[in-house]
């Protein structure tokens, strides 16, 4: 079996650290690799998905539907796809993500109750090859797992000016996501790998790091 | 069988005539109801969908996904839905729509090659009722019918300064459209209702008004 890991997402709530171990990382993965890493975001990573996200992220009166958000993560991931994650791993590059598919299915499908596999069933559109039809799925999938409290804290001490709508749903909310994600990754134990983000930021890059060498070997 | 068709939407290729002809008949919708009627209009009809027209609209280099194009679409449609559409219905109003669902099935579906089925799957989702999960559909859509020529004809001599991405598609993709719609309206008989649209204005207004009126017994 090929466990080389081109396509890496990284998921889990806000306050897990996903962007400080993601930045401390990406020197380890080129280095293990010997190739150009790509890395990028969701929702954003090209124009039309930022101004997407930028539609997402203000204050709208009344709530854009749940419905209207999850089709709109599609049509952003799709861009995303289509214009910047293909045309890396087409270049060999390898490509680390900042959320991918499953922060739609854990927000939008669970903690939106939305149900996971209606959105799975929209994004199946947005994630397609359109070269050859396959689904473009990372190989790989970090997520950093954390108590919501925990999580919660992080965020209210650290970034009070920051607070976005996301942050301001409540506990229940950040609770369904977890959930979520723990269900994910059970489903998918092949490709989900679960890391404990309660631990230090040095331990967590250490966890990290370990899993990604195992998958690439 | 109550006829009664509270939500009008009009369908065609540009050139057709409908906001012509939808303008013209307003007032008699609205003495044949004696309701108030709310005109409304695809894709926009609402904040967060009049920034996804926009998006739409702005030339992009690379030209959009049609994947992309299909999903903001149904986003735009959600927002329109469960905005404007389900309220005014509530409101007894009687809603007239320029262009709705099937705008997506012919242009999407049809003339980008999505596939009809795989871009009803994705709005099964946009225009589902959020209070009983039915889907919010017209009883009544007129459909502007006539050859592709006649149709360019008209809008290159009209307004050549306002050619959009749309218009600048082939031959082609515009006879993708009519062969589509026309498709549909074989497909959903009761439902959609073909006008032939090289009459002249007045004769255009006279039919539409008369298959309105048949459709408010």
């Amino acid at each position: 079996m090929n466990k080389k890991a081109h396509f890496i997402s990284f998921e889990g709530p806000e306050g897990a650290g996903k962007t400080t171990v993601i930045q401390a990382v990406l020197p380890y993965i080129e280095e293990l690799s010997q190739r150009k890493v790509l890395l990028t975001r969701e929702p954003g990573g090209n124009p039309v998905a930022e101004a997407i996200r930028n539609l997402l992220k203000a204050q709208t009166e009344p709530e854009i539907d749940p419905w209207t958000e999850a089709l709109l993560l599609a049509a952003s991931r799709r861009e995303h796809v289509v214009q910047t994650i293909l045309p890396a791993l087409k270049a060999d590059q390898v490509v680390v993500s900042d959320r991918y598919l499953d922060s739609s299915l854990a927000y939008q499908g669970g903690a939106r109750h939305l149900g996971m596999a209606d959105v799975q069933e929209i994004n199946d559109f947005a994630v397609r090859n359109p070269e050859n039809g396959e689904a473009v799925l990372p190989e790989l999938t970090i997520y950093l797992d954390l108590p919501v409290e925990i999580g919660l804290e992080r965020i209210f001490s650290n970034r009070t000016d920051k607070i976005d709508r996301l942050d301001q749903a409540g506990l229940d909310f950040h609770q369904q996501v977890r959930n979520s994600y723990l269900q994910l990754a059970q489903e998918n134990p092949d490709r989900i790998q679960t890391v404990d983000a309660t631990q230090s930021p040095e331990e967590v890059l250490t966890a990290v790091k370990a899993i990604i060498e195992e998958n690439w070997r």
